[in-house]
């Protein structure tokens, strides 16, 4: 395992009764598990923006609290909770309006390498480790602001709920949020991963009537299916480009189109395949930082609206406990996205695994 | 005067009586008044998408109903009317679905160089001359199929409402309709043409509370700010790109901004303008055929959205009606976009003040 890419097992909460710099405090949670994100990869492979090495990856994951600073009201020790890797401050310009969830706290404004005092928590060999989007979940412990972790009801198995901390509500609450799919719609979503899936889930719960599953690598269909796909294309099976294929199967294309793959010529497809009327385009996939991409703007001025997302709209700390108890009233089926749990020292394996395409989700246990 | 540009009095309407190929029937109208729209221009300089040559331009008018095919039973002669270069067939999957105002038959899928039984009703010295968007209005007299032509109130003054027919609208209507401004908001609204300070008026009647207009030509200031804008700002007068300018300006980014101008630089300019938490921006302005702009996909994933729109979301059989009602009534006053009556003879003098940014909007009498 290369440790310099994922430090394991070393670290220790250096200050867990510590006041910060900003209004919340801190608090420090143990890991019981943790999902590995493509978002993990872009991570390791130097492609997310703004990142610091050496650091500790990981940003989907459940725990308990151990501990907590002085200010921290919102969560005891013992408690479950999820950190939140797209946090909700609750008192920004952002978080104060109702629409939208994002939070002038994320890491699109500012760096999420230290935490909000300027410190990390974490060392090696005593040399100091960057955070990941504050919550670093490859970790048996981190330390998080109040305001990016979310108390979850203590019935919770935290084995399954860490997928909601991001793939699972990112797509998911891009079908229901974003693009607010209307029953008898029809949807393509590029990309079966585990946040494509949970797009597919998403159109499903929504009431679609026509869920287009897109991949080049089959395997992933028979899930696909599983989840609530009526039809499964394989790009390279097509003579014509995927976005007239779409096109054509369901007249002017698609309603809404999602990508959850993180590829230009996706991206564009995708924006291509929904109907030149109300088609709306979901982009959740993340290109390389700084990459850019190119289309002819007659896609969008023949009436497309194309929209950005992240986690799924979800307001994280007011949504995260309540799509908890969505999936323990069974409302949806998240596990099935769990294809490995692996124990923590096979993060790597679990890397492999999701780079071969064999795996949805892989969660580590701590 | 390029007669092979701007054919000229030397058509009548060759049928009136001919039943079309189509369920629709045509109608012949005699024009009383057209305006100069930037995108005759684009079609003049070959840039417009799927144009042929040679071709009557101008797709902004009104007029008074010549005759009438056999079938045609929403319009009789003697009614005034307003020629609509995107037509609402009312039948087709598009028309059907309430939330936009794309047809079918408009030039997105099918030329509108020849009237849809394929036949050009204008011809010059023996040669066939094209149809522009089927309503070529600059001429004295034009056949249109009847789902392309809407009827006015008799009060009102043709040689204002024509304005009606694609600038007004267009820019209004992409405030109120497609970005859909709430009281209080933040707008930016790049280009101060025709459309532009109509987008100006929209954002002004929708209860905006910040209006800055943009544009590299002061001239267009006094006008600007006569029609709501609270702010103008010349891009070459500030040190800083207009973007971060902007954002400075209302703290994260206007919650609406709009490109009405056709440039790619502008184009990603009033993108980045918006704020990322809930930022819409509308495009408006066309780049030339074949044309790409490239971005980096971070401006959407932030959480902007980006959406096009044609003659400003207004399904334009049912609306054209009612927006000269709201003329009559004044609810707007789009008289002050006319800068320039010309006779029609002088129609090159009105290209020419175009181009020379001297006109915000020129109109033609026959």
């Amino acid at each position: 395992m290369d440790r310099s890419l994922i430090p394991l097992s070393y670290l220790q909460p250096t200050e867990t009764q510590i006041r910060g710099q900003v209004t919340n405090t801190f608090l420090s949670k143990q890991l019981v598990a943790a999902g590995i994100c493509l978002t993990d990869e872009h991570l390791l492979q130097g492609c997310f923006p703004n990142a610091e090495f050496p650091v500790i990856p990981g940003h989907e994951g459940a725990g308990i609290v151990e501990s907590i600073g002085e200010g921290v009201t919102s969560v005891k020790p013992g408690e479950k909770v999820i950190p939140l890797c797209h946090p909700q401050c609750g008192e920004c310009s952002f978080c104060l309006n109702p629409e939208s969830n994002y939070c002038l706290k994320s890491h699109f404004t500012e760096p999420q390498n230290l935490l909000p005092d300027k410190t990390t928590r974490f060392t090696c060999k005593g040399k100091q480790i960057h955070h990941f989007l504050w919550v670093s979940t490859f970790a048996e412990y981190t330390v998080v602001p109040e305001y990016a972790v979310a108390k979850i009801d203590p019935a919770a198995p935290l084995d399954k709920v860490c997928l909601l901390g991001c793939g699972f509500s990112t797509g998911y609450g891009a079908a229901i949020n974003t693009a607010k799919v209307k029953p008898g719609s029809t949807c393509a979503i590029f990309g079966l991963g585990g946040v494509g899936l949970s797009v597919v889930m998403g159109c499903k719960a929504a009431g679609a009537s026509r869920i287009i599953a897109v991949d080049i690598n089959k395997d992933k269909f028979a899930k696909a299916k599983q989840l609530g796909a009526t039809d499964c294309i394989n790009p390279r099976d097509c003579q014509k480009p995927i976005q007239e294929v779409l096109t054509e199967m369901t007249g002017q294309g698609v309603d809404y189109s999602f990508e959850a793959i993180g590829l230009k010529e996706t991206m564009i497809a995708a924006l291509a395949s929904c109907n030149m009327n109300t088609g709306i385009c979901v982009m959740i996939g993340e290109l390389d930082a700084g990459s850019e991409i190119s289309l002819d703007p007659m896609l969008l001025l023949t009436g497309r609206a194309w929209k950005g997302i992240l986690v799924g709209g979800w307001k994280t700390r007011d949504c995260m406990p309540k799509l908890v108890s969505s999936y323990l009233e069974k409302k949806f089926n998240s596990d099935l996205l769990i294809t490995h749990t692996l124990p923590f020292a096979k993060v790597n394996e679990g890397f492999e695994l999701l780079r071969a395409g064999k795996s949805i989700r892989s969660v580590l246990l701590f």
